[in-house]
């Protein structure tokens, strides 16, 4: 009477395992600073929280399980007028989360001993959907001295088998916060056409690029159309994690119609904040584009701060919210339990997530975390000076 | 580049499968009674509905991946004040509806090519789920005939091989209405133990029990706490479907830690519709007594409704708000058809969702469909009148 092998010795989540030491330290009245998790302290639209004040139905009813039409109709607009690309609403499937949406993906492509190559660091939870599937990854390592960018692509080629069913990217990137060229997207399109498999990109951070770069997303190429699945959510682009809405793009009809099977099995994405998400697809442009500045603030400063640690190294990312940093200390999570477990700086901690759990090859950055720069920069600043205290005195143990 | 052998050739769930048709007969006008899918047309709880109105927090973000802490303490306070069973916090994990519940426990408990013996017929979805965990579901045949009672356990016994992981039931049970006596789970659960295997009971329809029934949950039985777990929803206590909030219960230490890292994957279920459903928690005891009530009123009058149609039989159920009808057609799925496409008495018609999908078994269930009795007598009385001109229809073309 047995757990199954696909789930034992599964490691949990990186962001979320060392959460047990979080709780008790704050039941020690310990302030803890999130580095862990992609949890901004932004504000969701008003016009979602109004939507949520407002709902107006008396049964909280099922949806449809390819998503509310008014909020797949949003979602096209948004693509037709800000990401720039042409899509239509039989294109969109609305999922729960971003995460189902990699989880249907990699079910509606693999069989069990399938492959999918990822480059590593890759995000943690992919390797737990391709568990849950059955699905191998296979990685090919990106390095911190390259700033993460895509290895040769003669090294992906190198992984290609028989078993390859696609190669899965996420740009900008969790959690390297590296944004892939077009001309590297265009590369990798070329070779997933030669070699007859699918590219998923993962492209839920598109809103912040940073340094004036301009994101070109996968769905621009139509010339590979069939073999394109775009990942997208509302949770970053409208701090809206909670709501677990995300949506599964493909102009293949036939991913759309088999992947519909999966949602119908579920019956429907969440109602209540499908609808708020409708309303957030209606802020004023200029929501994401404070949010979007206030990230860049946040890059600026965490880059600084973490360079004036000694033994900390770090790539300057140009997306996303997060970064790969390097700490002088052998076993990342070792530490990072010692931060939560032994140890506080004037009644306060920071949490991190070790980043090994980011890599699929062995003993890859074992030194290494994620973090997330989720936070103001005071609060920032305050968690960089636990972080630099809790080295010194780790180091001196 | 194609799709999975995992979901090509698998079927869309017969409850939405012909939504597209039911889509076009809108479209044309005509009102449809949905008999297909358990969407209850009875209100959420006011205070569910005051709790969305009242949300309190500004940004909706991530919650526990075990769920929100108070809401499984509202769960374990139900437990022991209301179903008369002991359980802890540590034992609950809310999930993203009891679909997420189903599916989670398949993939804890079952590699793939493992089985899983389930009672036909059964919750079509669960077919999807094990499709998805590359499961097989072994199915043992319940008759229209003998009130979709268990078959004999020998039957059941007969099915276990070393592949057997679990066995599944659902009780009352979708689509038949049958609940499990006492007897009949406490044999079972010895059957399981002698084999060394799980026991997994999906008691989502638990307050529907009529006739003065009452329920026993299988977590009555805690010698055999290790190899039980407990699916559980808010969809149709609280008829809110659309929340997406399930449970899943065990006492099994190690089912809960390890199923808890599937839970960690998808980060958490969704945040609103969970401070709604802790809300609906503290309903009055009367709520749910009400919407049994009318639930028994509608299935008294269906049954007797249906008994006036020529060549229609059902089995009288005592639970849930489901029944399996057979139909004097060859094939309840062009009939089904039929109704939404090319039939409409004075601009009205029923949509029906073909039971054949409810069978593991080959060309079970053909003539029969599933009805959800979920809408008020008055409009359960004009479906049934459309069910009746259309069957007259059908048969004479």
């Amino acid at each position: 009477m047995e757990i199954s092998n696909r789930i034992r010795g599964f490691q949990a989540s990186p962001i979320r395992r060392l959460s047990p030491y979080a709780r008790e330290a704050k039941q020690k009245g310990i302030k803890v600073y999130h580095l862990n998790i992609g949890q901004p302290d932004i504000k969701s639209p008003k016009e979602a929280l109004d939507a949520i004040h407002n709902y107006p139905n008396d049964i909280i009813a099922y949806g449809e399980s390819d998503g509310d039409l008014a909020l797949r109709n949003a979602v096209v607009k948004y693509y037709n007028e800000s990401v720039g690309v042409d899509i239509s609403v039989n294109d969109v499937l609305i999922t729960t989360g971003g995460s189902e949406a990699i989880l249907f993906s990699l079910m509606a492509l693999c069989d069990p001993g399938d492959e999918v190559i990822v480059p590593e660091p890759y995000y943690t939870n992919v390797h737990s959907f391709a568990r849950m599937a059955n699905v191998s990854i296979v990685s090919v390592t990106s390095l911190l001295e390259d700033n993460f960018a895509l290895p040769p692509l003669s090294m992906i080629e190198e992984r290609i088998t028989s078993k390859t069913r696609a190669i899965l990217l996420n740009s900008p990137n969790n959690p390297t916060g590296h944004i892939y060229s077009p001309k590297e997207l265009e590369t990798i399109l070329r070779m997933c056409q030669e070699h007859d498999i699918f590219l998923i990109v993962d492209e839920v951070y598109r809103e912040f690029c940073y340094d004036g770069l301009n994101f070109t997303s996968v769905l621009k190429y139509k010339d590979y159309s069939d073999r394109v699945i775009c990942i997208d959510s509302v949770s970053k682009r409208f701090s809206m994690c909670g709501a677990r809405v995300g949506v599964l793009i493909s102009r293949n009809r036939n991913v759309i119609r088999e992947t519909l099977k999966l949602s119908q099995a579920r019956l429907c994405s969440p109602t209540v904040e499908q609808y708020a998400s409708l309303a957030a697809f209606g802020a004023p442009a200029d929501y994401i584009e404070n949010v979007k500045r206030e990230y860049e603030k946040r890059r600026d400063f965490i880059v600084k701060a973490l360079a004036r640690i000694p033994g900390v190294k770090c790539a300057r990312p140009n997306g996303a919210f997060y970064l790969i940093a390097q700490l002088p200390v052998e076993d990342a999570e070792k530490f990072a339990i010692f931060m939560l477990k032994d140890f506080n700086y004037k009644g306060e901690t920071v949490m991190l997530a070790p980043a090994e759990g980011f890599y699929e090859s062995k003993d890859l950055g074992r030194d290494q975390v994620r973090i997330a720069y989720v936070l103001n920069t005071d609060d920032l600043e305050k968690a960089c000076i636990c972080l630099a205290e809790g080295l010194k005195a780790y180091n001196q143990n």
